[in-house]
C-alpha cells in the first residue's frame, strides 16, 4: 500500500488530461479499444488523443504511434486496453515517457484466480517502481464532464452535472449513468475502480471531497482493499456534501458473487453498516435509491428534524405514503392547531383535519399552492411530501373530436385550458421553490402530470424533483432527514 | 349485512350493463356528472346511455330524461353522482323503475364523519327495502373491458387485459390503471368500492374468482367491512388464479389516514398478515411489486421451488441481484456440475463456475442464449432471473456522422448490424418463451435493451416480462414463487 497523500496530480491527470494515450487503439468496434476510441472521438473530448497501435500507422482517420514513447506531446494519462500480458512492458514504456497515471482497462487480473493475481501483483511492484499510480486493472474506464471526455468501454453518453460516482462495477456505473439521463441527473466525475490494486475508493472519494464543483458522490461498494485512512477520509468528505453508498455483496451468496467479480471479499454487513453510520454515508438500499439520493440531497435544504407532513389529492396515496414514512423511521406527525384552522378556511367542511391533508375532491391547483405553504409552515413539519402537485394529463382527453364536437368545445377553449393548467403547475412549483429556500424545508414531490420542460432546469437546480411512487420520495426524504441527523450532530460537538 | 349469494346478477349488471343510466350527467365537464359522460362516450361503451338531469332536455346532444322512470328502456345500471342528501329520493326512483344495481358516486356519506354515516344507514336500509344492491357511495366508478365503459370520475383509458381490480381507494385504482397503459398490463374489470355500505370486497372478490376470463385480482385493501366469508372467498379464488393484495394502513399513522377517508378502521396488521397467508393472497410490499405482481403471476409457469438461477453480463448486477434474491428468502444455489460442465464449454477459461453465471465480456447475444438454456435445465435451478437479455442500444453511437466518417462505416452497415442485434435479441426471447413452457420454469428479464414492437405481445401473453430493476424482478420472483409454494401445498392435503 502506498501513501494517499502525493495523489492529487494523478487525480487532476486521471480526470482532467489535456493529452490521452490510447494504447490498444484500432479501427475495429468490435474490440474495446475500438469502442474506447469511438467514445472519446464522438463525445468530443477537449484535449488531444494519441492512438497508439503497433501495427496500424492510421486509426479513426488519425495517425497512430507505435509506442507512446513516439508520441511527440507530453502525455498526461495513458489508457491500456492490451492483454494482460502486454500490460508490464507496455507500463515500462509510459514510464520512459514520463507519464505518472495510468488507466488499466485489461482485465484477467486478480479477478480471475491465482495467475491473475500473481500478475496483478507483479505490475503493482512494478507500478511502484516507476513511480506511476494505476487506475484499475480490470476498469471499465473514466468520464470526466469538464474535458467532455468518455473514455469507457461502454457506448455512452452521460450527463453533465455535479454528481462525482465511483463504482466497483463497471456495469453497475455504467447502468447508473445511463438512468441519470432519464432522470436528468448529471455527472461530474465517474470512475470505474476495477480491482483496486493501487488506487482505491479512498483516494478517489478524497479527491471529489476537495473539488468544490462536486455537490455530492456516489460510491458503489464491494469491499475496502485499502481500510486504512478510509473513515477520516468518509468523515471529512460526509462533512461537506453527502456521499451516498450502495453496498454490493450483502448476504452470504451475495459475497460469493462479488468475490469472484472484483478480486476481493465483500466485508462483514455488520462492520459496513457501523462505519456508515459513524462516518456519515448515506446508505441507499435499492438502486433507485441510489441515484435519487445523490440527485437530491446535495440541493434541498436540510431539514431541522424527522417529522413529514405530507399532502395528497387520494385519500389512498396519503395511507400509503404514511406507511411508507413509518417504514422508514420517519415521523408524520399532528398537524398544529393553527395549521388546521387556516386549512378550515380553504378546503370543504368534510376534510379529515389531519395529516396527511387530503385535499379530498378539490381540484383547483392555486389551493393545492396555498394548502402546500400553510403546511410547510408548520411548526410541527420538517419537511413535505406532496403528491398530485402537477395538473394532470387532461387535454388529450379534451381534445378528442367526438368530445369536442358533443359538447360544442372550440380549440381556443382546449387551448386557453391547457395553458391555464401550465401557469397554475408553474405557480405551484415556484411557490414550492421559494418556499424550499425561505423556510430551508425539503420538499419531494410525487407522480406525473404536466411539466413544462422550460421550468425542468429551475426544478434541477432546486433539488425539487418528481418520483413516480410515493416510496421512492420517502425514500429520498428519510436519507435526506437521516444525513440532516448527522450534521446536526457534528454541528453541535466540538470540531476534532 | 345481507346475503352474499345472490349477488351474481347484480355484479353481471354492474360490469356488463347492456343499459346504463347515468343520474346527474351534465354538459359541464367541470362536474363528475360531466366528466363521467365524457368518459362513457368517448370511451366507446358499447351499452346504451340515458343522461338523467332534472333540468337540461339534451346532455352532450344526446336526449337527457328528468328521471330514470321516464326512460324507455330496461335499465340493467345506474350510476348517481349527485350530491349526498338527493341519492335516497333518487334511489326510489330507481326501485320504481325496476333497476336493482345501482352504482353510487356520490360522497359525504360515512367518510365525513357522524352526520354522513347516518346517511350511509339510511341508504343502506332503503336499499335493504327495495332490494336494490349498491355500489360505494364515495365510489370513484367502475371499468368494464368487454363493454368498453369507463364509467369513472378520472379522464383514464385502461388498457384492455385480464386482471381485475378491487380498489378500496379511487384514486390508487385509477394510478394504477394508468400505470397498467406503460407497462401494457391490461385490466379486465375494476371497481372502486367506496365506502362499501353493502356490497363488499369479498362479493367482488367472488365474481372475479368465478369469471373463466379473469386470470389475476388485484386489491387494494385498507380495511375489511364485512368479514364473513372473506377466507372461503379468499382462500376457493386463489385456488384458481393468484390474488395480490396490497394492505393499505400498516402503521399507527397509516391506520388513522385510512379511517379517515375510507370510514372504516384498518383492522390490525398481523391479524392481515397472517389471513392473507392462510388463504393464499399475495401481499405486495411496493406500489410497484402490486401491479407487477398481478401482471406476471398469472402467467409464469408455477416454479416448483425457491432456488433462484441468475445470469447477468455485468458481476456487479449479479451480486445487487443475488443480494436482492437473499433478502426476499429466495435460495441462489451453487450451479450443478453438469450446469458448470456445460458452460465451460462456451465461456472463458476465467468464468467464476457460480450462480451468479456472469458472461463476463461476452458480448455474443447468441452465446446468451445458450448460457439460458443451459441454467434454465440445472436440476438446481427453479426459476431465472436473466439480466441483459437483450442487446443494448447500440445503434444511436453507430450513426454518429462523426464516428461513420471516421471508421468508414457505411448506412448499410448501420442498418446490418441493427436487424443482426434485433433478430438475435428476437432469438433470445423465442428460446427463453419455449423453454418456460417446456420445463415449466420462469423466467423474469432485467434490463432495458432493443425489444421488437411485433414481439411485445408474445411477450405479454407468455408473462415474459422485463423490469427496469433487479429489486423489481426479484420481488416477482419472491411472490411467484410464494404462491407456487401454497399451491404445491393445497396439492399435498386432501380437498376438503
Amino acid at each position: 500500500m502506498r501513501e494517499a497523500g502525493s495523489v492529487r496530480e494523478n487525480l487532476h491527470a486521471l480526470f482532467s488530461p489535456r493529452t490521452l494515450a490510447l494504447i490498444g487503439a484500432t479501427n475495429n468496434l468490435g474490440k474495446w479499444g475500438g469502442m474506447i476510441l469511438a467514445n472519446v472521438l464522438t463525445n468530443g473530448y477537449k484535449g488531444k488523443v494519441f492512438p497508439v497501435n503497433p501495427r496500424d500507422a492510421e486509426v479513426m482517420g488519425m495517425r497512430a504511434y507505435r509506442k507512446v514513447t513516439e508520441i511527440p506531446d507530453a502525455v498526461d494519462l495513458a489508457c491500456i486496453v492490451t492483454p494482460a500480458e502486454t500490460v508490464p512492458d507496455l507500463l515500462l514504456d509510459c514510464a520512459r515517457k514520463g507519464i505518472r497515471t495510468v488507466l488499466v482497462i485489461s482485465s484477467d487480473f486478480a479477478e480471475t484466480g491465482p495467475e491473475g493475481r500473481k500478475r496483478e501483483l507483479a505490475l503493482l511492484e512494478l507500478a511502484g517502481r516507476t513511480g506511476i499510480r494505476i487506475v484499475g486493472p480490470n476498469s471499465m474506464g473514466i468520464f470526466s464532464a469538464p474535458m467532455s471526455l468518455v473514455c469507457m468501454m461502454a457506448l455512452i453518453e452521460p450527463l453533465r452535472g455535479d454528481i462525482s460516482f465511483i463504482s466497483q462495477s463497471g456495469n453497475i456505473g455504467v447502468q447508473m449513468l445511463e438512468w441519470g439521463r432519464g432522470l436528468k441527473a448529471g455527472f461530474r466525475y465517474f470512475v470505474s475502480s476495477g480491482n483496486e490494486a493501487d488506487l482505491s475508493c479512498r483516494d478517489y472519494l478524497k479527491y471529489f471531497g476537495e473539488d468544490p464543483e462536486c455537490r455530492s458522490v456516489m460510491i458503489y461498494l464491494e469491499s475496502l482493499k485499502h481500510g486504512e485512512g478510509w473513515l477520516e477520509v468518509a468523515r471529512a468528505v460526509s462533512r461537506e456534501k453527502p456521499v451516498v453508498v450502495f453496498k454490493g455483496g450483502k448476504g452470504e451468496a451475495g459475497q460469493r458473487a462479488a468475490a469472484s467479480h472484483s478480486a476481493a471479499l465483500a466485508g462483514a454487513v455488520p462492520i459496513f453498516d457501523a462505519s456508515f453510520r459513524q462516518s456519515g454515508l448515506i446508505q441507499a438500499r435499492t438502486t433507485e435509491a441510489f441515484i435519487d439520493c445523490a440527485r437530491s440531497l446535495a440541493r434541498l435544504p436540510l431539514p431541522g428534524g424527522d417529522r413529514v407532513g405530507i399532502i395528497t389529492r387520494g385519500g389512498g396515496w396519503g395511507v400509503i405514503t404514511t406507511d411508507a414514512c413509518e417504514e422508514q423511521g420517519l415521523v408524520v406527525p399532528p398537524l398544529h392547531a393553527g395549521t388546521v384552522e387556516a386549512l378550515d378556511r380553504l378546503l370543504p367542511a368534510y376534510w379529515s383535519r389531519g395529516n396527511p391533508v387530503d385535499l379530498v375532491a378539490v381540484t383547483n391547483i392555486r389551493i393545492y399552492r396555498e394548502c402546500i405553504e400553510i403546511l410547510m409552515k408548520d411548526p410541527n413539519i420538517d419537511g413535505v411530501i406532496a403528491l398530485g402537485a402537477l395538473p394532470g394529463r387532461v387535454m388529450s382527453f379534451l381534445s378528442r373530436p367526438s368530445l369536442k364536437e358533443r359538447v360544442g368545445l372550440k380549440d381556443e377553449h382546449v387551448r386557453a385550458y391547457e395553458s391555464g393548467a401550465q401557469s397554475a403547475g408553474q405557480e405551484v412549483l415556484e411557490g414550492i421553490i421559494h418556499l424550499m429556500k425561505t423556510l430551508k424545508k425539503p420538499v419531494v414531490l410525487v407522480g406525473g402530470g404536466q411539466k413544462s420542460p422550460v421550468y425542468e432546469a429551475q426544478m434541477e437546480e432546486a433539488g425539487l424533483n418528481i418520483y413516480p411512487t410515493p416510496e421512492r420520495a420517502v425514500r429520498v426524504m428519510a436519507r435526506l432527514m437521516e444525513y440532516a441527523r448527522y450534521r446536526r450532530r457534528l454541528e453541535a460537538e466540538p470540531m476534532k
